[in-house]
């Protein structure tokens, strides 16, 4: 297996669970009469950042990653999204850009340096380390927490769901 | 960079910052005059697993994972912990179990079949696959539900803490 086998298939099956969790939210929205903005906007604690923020940032850990493994120019996202059709949109805008990469841009980024922003800091990894210790995490931590966030909100959503296996 | 780099360390990471965390939320226990019990049963939704739980699967799929992926025995762990101080002692049990694995055991794991229970069902995946697509999103899926919950229940924590950066 390839460095490309541990990364792009992972980002790709959350980023397609989301997009079907979100279609579930959407619905649960329909049914009970729940205004979008009220979920969309839903957060874990007041200094939390809402559902949509969650989104924008699991896309841009996953297509950020992969264009920083391969030293490829990183995308610039402007955060717009304003509703869960936008958000699915961004999603799908997002495996479509990961898809975009090839196994052999991957060929030895394992080991290469990775310079990215960490908040305030600009940090050099290995990209192995990058992707285990950076990127992995801040992708998978936001897309929990938005998983979260809809089923503290009622949405009948479960880890099947997150795992894209429903 | 091996397929050793690419499992252990990620699971390493995640499981010394949810030590911290759990810490942290024991302080808070006891500066807000808040039984422990209340936090390490507290639930985002009540068909929800509370955040004992939520702890004991993290350790299981980092475990367990390892296990499976280097073909060694699965440890039986039942889940006995009653106290954030037992939770505390499974995350480190895990750590140190984790830690036991040798580089030269991962040495191909990446496309060895790896046979599981996912629920009801016996799956075989590549050991990359394995990884990617069920022992990571469920762990970290996991580890920031703990997160999640702990911070809806106003621990002042923040995802720093959850990479373990704090």
């Amino acid at each position: 297996m390839s460095f490309y086998d541990a990364s792009v298939p992972a980002f790709l099956q959350i980023l397609g669970s989301l997009t079907s969790i979100l279609t579930r939210a959407e619905a649960h929205c329909k049914a009970k009469n729940i205004q979008p903005d009220v979920l969309l906007g839903a957060r874990l604690y007041p200094d939390m950042l809402p559902l949509t923020r969650q989104i924008q940032f699991v896309c841009d850990f996953a297509g950020k990653a992969c264009a920083r493994l391969t030293h490829s120019e990183v995308p610039s996202t402007p955060d717009t999204e304003k509703t869960f059709d936008e958000l699915r949109q961004r999603l799908a805008k997002t495996s479509d850009y990961v898809r975009t990469f090839k196994p052999e841009q991957f060929d030895g980024a394992d080991s290469r340096d990775v310079t990215f922003q960490a908040g305030p800091n600009t940090m050099t990894l290995k990209g192995q380390q990058f992707l285990n210790h950076f990127a992995f995490p801040n992708f998978y931590f936001h897309a929990a927490t938005a998983h979260g966030i809809l089923r503290h909100n009622g949405v009948e959503i479960g880890k099947l769901d997150f795992m894209g296996v429903n």
